[in-house]
């Protein structure tokens, strides 16, 4: 069961440049396209002719044609033509609510007339000289809150990620979770501390000794329905932390939002957005591809956790005070979804049952 | 629930020449090969003996051996010898009627009593020296009924093969779709058209002008269980078209036999023969090497039109004139399984129930 | 259903040399790693905070480390400590016994009260200069009962490894097979023949003529769970045959030990322990090289068997007298399994049940 009634990043510009993007989210197979005036488009991706996915076809003139007979979708969902035939009586797709907006292509899943283009999660770095951004796409075979978790308690970076961001001090650390309405803050501060090899390489992209006494931060913030953004950074140490001068410190965002492709499968759209050096496109390039590198060492982890947890479904697992962010969200998460629920039942509107 | 009362084709000679030949054809998995006098024999691929595929064995003087044990299956499917044993109380294994004939080895995967050689489609072009022929074999993983669509309705043909044979007049000539008996008949003509890529390299390989207008016809028989055999070619406009002295043609005939392997797989023997410069083995190679290209642009298509339809089945797919010919197929399908399915029960033999 | 309360060969000590190794044991996901003072343990592969397989993760000072949030686990299951945490509270995991002994891990996966590591089946050759020892190991996806059929009938030499120790006269031989309490022995004497190729090495391997008549022997030792231990051999003819003092002859024991996975699939211990030249490594290699060539012939052959037998359950086996050594070794596990499951009811203790 999934809460369906959100905005999820569905994919980025450039994977419709060219021609229509497949893609299952939440169970439901939709075809993603630019349509007239680059506006972008979700539909059903099934043919209603013979059920051929839409997503093989092409974009003409803003139409999407099926590649099997040359149906034309308008985009709406309902076909515009077909060579030789009358269209007006053939059955409609579903149409998705989509938006295009920060650098991403939202899609919601769920009941069209709920959805608020106003709700999609701000992000402050796009279209702004002061930042920079970068990131990247995984798919990975465990269920998307396995992620959550994951992203909610960073004390896996001490063993996961031990040559890179982890260090000994994240565990010796106490982290804070509080629960602000319908976000989670899972929050760490490390003062005094000898940064890591990621956090050198991000020290020394803003001009600034690497060899240092640091302040180190992590402040994970859950919101629904499953993006993750962490504030992360190190000062110098004694310059205040967190709060210190942009001058001291090397201040970045870690982007993490989670789409659900099925129970046990998920796209990870991962990234950093970063407030130092920002024109610096070498320096941008190079922490993709350490975070690439870093983001890669957890899908082996996720996957073979999932399996274990397929194979002991009447296994509990522990909820210690690091796991509380994960806990919480997926609280909120299972609210929402009982909600969405009680909607769907209260406004006889047939529940909606996506293909597994 | 497959037509097994029917011919099928399950192989081509060259795959028995030198070793049995394992092919599951109807959910049914079945050994090929050469016995004495190199007669083919089609036999149950499972050694009574310990249940090993006999295809993984040798045949010797004519035996079948079975790799395992050595256990030497006979032509009918009773066990002749077996080292140190007397194989008088062996159980029998199924033997299927199987004929050698056109060019093809012929299986009958239902009641073996009902077989008639005489029934098996009788192809002209073999062994007749005023015809070629070329042709291959494809594993697809969709339900064989989908490729009788597929080829049935050659409007596909402008969108799948759109830089060979497809052409936007195929789509704005209107089809016609008879039936005769168990026949079923697509016909379409364009006139005056021009010649797309493929077309003018068949109208070159009979020395014929390849840049004047042409007239162009496709011609689709469907015949039970699975058979496509379409009637194709281009004349020079003006004279006679279909009608037209084979000087001024390239005429051929495309071949489409069908054979299942599961309810959603299947073989493809593809092929053409041409009535036009048959001696020219260089043409027949690049005619071949050209209908795999073309032929090989369908598989995608065709297998995720199945997967949407195994996520979909509770979806009604449209029927338009152009689908006329899958449609009055499958119907002809219908009638004939079901009839097999009466006749069954009213001579209650135990219905054959293939496993999947 | 698997014979749980047995010693089973688990892996070779060199497996886990470097780190844990994560292996599925009769249904149930094992850990084994080397402890303190280079004790083995195995323990259940699922962390009980948050279901990571523990195999992932490290062994620092004879702990194991779960690689995902940095658990301590003891060899005991019972958790020792965890960054910033209180395990006093931890639930344990299961902990197998586990015995390291003549050059192989052995676990038991049933009931530890009553494992016994006298009862683990005594290898002469093991750290005796007398004996020298090769092998390998192989996943087969197959039941370990086709295989215990396998091993216990070696008429499938003549057809499955012609061209290295298989010939006619195997076949042509009467085997003997005889239960000794929970031992079944099935032997095969031939006397004067032709060594094939595989013997010939050997031969030659004890400073042997290689061209000369020789005496052949094969007995195959069944004892639970699935052990096959088989004395093979030749000597030079009219020299004693199997009794011939060492200077006549090349004996060996092959040695096959079956771990069952899941129900159709398996790990092969495989391997050669012979009792002459025992100081010649290039012989060793050599013959280790020889026997992994002849025994990759099997896989193909039983996994095809494998999915033969599951396409039809209801199909009745042969049982000849060459079948006699798999008849009697199966009927033996079926009565310990029974046994098994009566002392689980007796005791009231909740039957295992593993995952599959």
């Amino acid at each position: 069961m999934f809460l369906l009634n959100a905005w999820y990043v569905a994919c980025t510009p450039n994977e419709i440049d060219d021609k229509p993007l497949g893609r299952k989210i939440c169970g439901q197979s939709i075809v993603f396209y630019r349509a007239q005036e680059n506006q972008v488009v979700a539909l059903d991706d099934f043919c209603p002719h013979r059920g051929a996915p839409l997503s093989l076809g092409t974009v003409t003139e803003g139409k999407l044609v099926c590649g099997y007979h040359g149906l034309e979708m308008g985009s709406e969902g309902k076909t515009i033509a077909m060579p030789g035939q009358r269209v007006r009586g053939f059955p409609a797709i579903r149409s998705y609510p989509v938006v295009e907006r920060y650098g991403f292509i939202w899609v919601w899943p769920g009941d069209a007339a709920l959805a608020d283009p106003t709700k999609i999660h701000h992000l402050e770095w796009h279209d702004n000289p002061e930042w920079a951004y970068g990131g990247g796409l995984f798919h990975i075979a465990c269920d998307y809150r396995l992620m959550i978790d994951n992203l909610m308690d960073l004390t896996h970076e001490t063993y996961v990620h031990a040559t890179s961001i982890g260090q000994k001090e994240i565990d010796e650390s106490p982290c804070k979770t509080t629960v602000e309405g319908q976000q989670v803050v899972t929050s760490r501060y490390m003062n005094n501390i000898s940064a890591p090899p990621f956090w050198r390489l991000a020290l020394r992209g803003n001009n600034l000794a690497d060899d240092v006494p640091v302040d180190r931060w992590q402040i994970c913030r859950f919101t629904p329905p499953s993006h993750v953004l962490i504030e992360v950074g190190v000062a110098h140490a004694g310059q205040g932390g967190y709060d210190a001068t942009p001058a001291h410190k090397a201040y970045s965002v870690v982007v993490d939002f989670l789409t659900p492709e099925s129970e046990t499968s998920m796209w990870y759209f991962w990234g950093m957005a970063r407030k130092f050096n920002p024109k610096d496109k070498a320096l941008t390039a190079s922490i993709r591809e350490g975070q690439h590198k870093i983001f890669s060492e957890d899908l082996d982890m996720l996957e073979r956790q999932q399996k274990n947890l397929l194979a002991h479904p009447e296994r509990k697992l522990l909820m210690l005070n690091i796991d509380a962010g994960g806990v919480q969200s997926r609280k909120i998460l299972e609210q929402l979804i009982a909600e969405q629920t009680a909607q769907q039942a209260a406004h006889t509107i047939p529940p909606i049952v996506p293909a597994t």
